[in-house]
């Protein structure tokens, strides 16, 4: 059985204590190197891999300080604390000794306790019902997942007109893949800049930060396999150059699997 | 003039590159260590104070890796990438050689762009149509706000009822100080656990990891002065010992100041 292209996208070679060697994946480009969220999961993916790792991901911060080029990079990972239950993670991607990311992580043993949810999935129609995206733009990225927007997609026409910033929309891995922390945190990555929708106007715009609080763990992402996600975005704040948007994303279940946050860079 | 308590607790010394020398300051004790949104301010201030600073804060998250003891601290401040108008920190507290915290900021030069707000300030009453909390259950820095709740304040009986874990409050600080970066950056943690008043049942509760997005500059901060902010917070998810809040200020023109998320540890 061939790997999956994003087990290929994903996949670092241990290089040193807290350092791993990966590169950036033709199959994941972006306008302008690759997407981000792959690049956020590989950051996670040197935590995952590391030897030192206690328990499991519950809140992931990166930050894209430069662009990636296409081709090779270095990731360290380094436990900065390590506690009873929880563990503390610094990462740093490097290309040609240049810092082009910085993040942190936390990584605990979760313990059964009472639980709940106040977002709730809203009702949506299942994604049988819905069409999947067709049209990439060019962006060879797109086309490694199944989308299927439920309302706010892409603005067909880019006339200026305001629009409220909200998208849900369901997606998968194209070809299907079971779900793990690596994909659901490229996942949440997913939504396209908010200020594109909002004013249906083409401006530079790019992540600056997202932050991942991760809900599950990884038996539910088991459980959860190869099913579609239900992903929901809404932007905040647009001001001098940045805004934010906010993400939550559940599966086929209605179990929220992770809430996301985001800063973007835009240019006018 | 004396200083304000604010500015005592957020001083720090220059002692090296890259590092600065703080300590926790009494009147802003919490039940366990110091208020986390001071210790959030002292570990942004290093950046502020830091001579190669480029900007203003666009972005922060904080990680407390472990309680903080009263007493001395270090706080490294790091700029891991300088770009063109965009400068990436990296960020780490530590008592007796231990690190306590860890974080990244963005700073950046911010320019004049096309703006809006999609979170809107909701229709509430003014300040002073609303008493103050007067009740500081023999915790310390609370003393150090007028607060003065407006819906889902702290529960009167802890009685294990439901409750929609909504807040919105009007606050600042006491004495009144004119607002900067430090000091949004402290009020961007005032609220307490969603927990509390999702199930008015106590159980130890603690961020662990908190994201301030900043959405005005340090004009519009000076603008804002002394006056009060609105706070509004509400939870997303609480599964297996860890929740995750989200927040919105806005000053009393109903300018958004800041967003911010923060993931929680809870016992049971």
């Amino acid at each position: 059985m061939s790997k999956h292209v994003f087990d290929e996208a994903i996949a670092l070679t241990p290089a040193g204590p807290d350092l791993f060697r990966g590169r950036t994946h033709p199959g994941y480009g972006n306008m302008v190197g690759p997407f981000g969220g792959v690049t956020a999961a590989q950051a996670l993916q040197a935590v995952l891999l590391h030897p030192d790792l206690l328990g499991e991901p519950v809140s992931l911060t990166v930050n894209y300080a430069a662009a990636l080029a296409d081709g090779p990079f270095e990731v360290k990972a380094h436990a900065a604390r390590t506690n009873r239950s929880t563990q503390h993670w610094q990462i740093e991607m490097l290309q040609d000794g240049a810092v082009t990311l910085t993040g942190t992580a936390l990584t605990a043993l979760r313990r059964d306790t009472w639980g709940t949810d106040d977002v709730r999935m809203p009702q949506v129609p299942p994604p049988g019902e819905l069409a999947r995206v067709t049209r990439h733009g060019g962006v060879e990225w797109v086309k490694r997942y199944d989308a299927r927007p439920i309302t706010g997609s892409f603005p067909e026409v880019w006339d200026g007109s305001e629009n409220e910033a909200l998208s849900r929309l369901w997606m998968r891995d194209e070809p299907a893949r079971a779900l793990d922390f690596a994909s659901l945190t490229a996942m949440a990555d997913f939504f396209f800049p908010r200020i594109w929708l909002r004013r249906a106007r083409h401006t530079p715009a790019g992540t600056v930060s997202i932050t991942v609080y991760f809900h599950v763990g990884a038996q539910q992402l088991r459980d959860t396999g190869s099913g579609y996600l239900m992903g929901q975005a809404a932007g905040q704040g647009y001001h001098n150059g940045f805004f934010d948007q906010t993400a939550q994303i559940w599966n086929e279940a209605g179990l929220l699997l992770a809430t996301t946050s985001q800063i973007v860079y835009y240019k006018e």
